[in-house]
């Protein structure tokens, strides 16, 4: 009998579901389509419940034993007392989830999605020999997850670690969040897209033109670096200046946290030599403190699509050691 | 037999000990002029040394015991094998602290003086009540430093916690540590002057220029608050734009750190109408987060010239627990 842990992706496209053991090592996963958009969120209280009944019941047939379930949430938690406070990709406001899913017995734990990726990380993925590592999310927007000495740090109610959310251009790009200028709003996937549409609008004989047959509408992540990568001068000053301002807001968070890593995650991420490692050229370039202070790492996160399911089942494994 | 531990405040102008108790309540103390500009580092570690010695001896004759020492120095150290890596008011770089007051047989734990400060005021002074608390200290520079369930944090090494030194304007003002745009350039008490002598050169009626009889050189920290007071308008624009930066700063922690309270100290924390409570205002307005989300406290220091003595003493306090 093998203590399992269900952990839970809960994203605007699909649930995921997995059962993973202590070694990080996924068992069995299964997932469902979001639709509580449409449906509303009674619509995804009763698809998670079956998933989680579905895995509870595969656990039992192989005679293993579910300890606890972890959700990593897109959206505003409240991890004190089990509630989705606001979450707008899933159409969700102030539900319950630990009283939803309390028929179950299990111990119910949340935390917002980039929280768990983190923690996920930190245990088994791309920092899994450290104890102190910071996580971004590169997407539509930026997702921050600290980990400090092995434990998640989330803030009072897990509403911390908010590091999209900070400022470094006062006055600048609005954000979605009410505030100006945040990292969110210059170092984003979809910043990446502005500052290559500004670019294109500016230089009409730009590689990327062809590179979107002739329309902007066709600009996406890769637009830049497939160019850049083919000598485009245009691709490149895109790069550099996403380059530039994601470094300041990674510089940022060395100060603060001083970690040993720094993980880039989402899909522009595994840009390598085009973006990590110009990253590091620019941070290594301005590294804080006196000869002594170690230059921290960046590194790409590893886990990839099951970052959230075995983060989200790592935060049931912690619950269950207290 | 009662239990202290001394705490030692070390300054660029003077080197403050004092004996502590549990209660966080001062049993003794006495200071050294700091002279390590002038003599070397050797100078400085013969002064900590002498009042080390002093503190001891007190301690011994009212038969009471020290169970450690702890340090709060201004600039890099390495908590780890106890270093002081930089600090430039001091005139001190790589010097090891612990190894030189090896044989007063004593744990020796250093920390900057931000963070100590951070923690004598969550355990006996202004956030004694909580245990997430975030500390600006804004002085010629911003001191950082972040108390986390009950806990010190410091980063790798003692070098975390550099809330100053994060860019909140991409490119903008130089900052001593090398980068541009830091919030120390912008919300420390210099940023105050300069944005006080920049007003005073663009409106030569302001009354600014009568307190300062007529010489720019004269502007201090209170020449704005003053002067705003009595109802000047530049002064007051100059207040909003300090309020601006700073509170912009404290957002982005509130974001980061999701602290119970974030706690502002330095000499013009204490103009309360006229400072706090705009910062307040500014960040209730723009609290990140649903409606659950509760606006982080803000408080000014209260520990004041002891706080720095409290807080290395605490330092010690917990390196007795483990």
């Amino acid at each position: 009998m093998e203590k399992l842990y269900i952990g839970v992706d809960v994203g605007g496209m699909s649930i995921k579901a997995a059962l993973v053991n202590k070694q990080g090592e996924i068992i069995y996963k299964s997932t469902k389509k979001t639709n509580s958009l449409e449906g509303g969120p009674g619509v995804l209280l009763k698809d998670i419940k079956e998933l989680m009944i579905e895995h509870i019941e595969y656990a039992k047939k192989s005679g293993d034993v579910v300890k606890g379930i972890g959700f990593g949430i897109p959206g505003v938690v409240n991890n004190e007392n089990g509630t989705i406070d606001y979450a707008c990709n899933l159409g969700v406001e102030n539900v319950n989830l630990r009283d939803y899913l309390s028929e179950l017995n299990l111990p119910i734990y949340l935390s917002n999605d980039a929280n768990v990726a983190c923690l996920g990380e930190e245990r088994f993925g791309a920092a899994k020999e450290y104890d102190n590592v910071v996580l971004l999310t590169l997407g539509t927007g930026i997702g921050g997850g600290v980990v400090i000495d092995d434990k998640l740090f989330e803030g009072v109610e897990g509403k911390g670690a908010e590091l999209g959310h900070t400022v470094i251009v006062v006055d600048g790009e609005p954000c979605a969040c009410g505030r100006r200028g945040c990292f969110e709003a210059y170092a984003s996937a979809s910043a990446l897209l502005r500052y290559t549409r500004q670019e294109m609008k500016r230089n009409h004989d730009s590689m990327m033109w062809d590179y979107c047959k002739g329309d902007i509408d066709n600009v996406d992540g890769l637009t830049s670096f497939e160019c850049a990568k083919k000598g485009d001068v245009s691709a490149n000053l895109v790069i550099d200046t996403y380059v530039k301002y994601l470094s300041e807001g990674v510089l940022n968070f060395c100060n603060i946290f001083r970690p040993q890593v720094i993980l880039l995650g989402g899909g522009i991420s595994n840009q390598d030599k085009y973006l990590i490692e110009k990253v590091k050229k620019y941070c290594a370039d301005r590294n804080y403190g006196y000869k002594n202070t170690p230059v921290v790492e960046i590194r790409v996160a590893s886990l990839k699509n099951d970052a959230g399911v075995i983060g989200a089942a790592c935060l049931a494994m912690d619950g269950d050691k207290k």
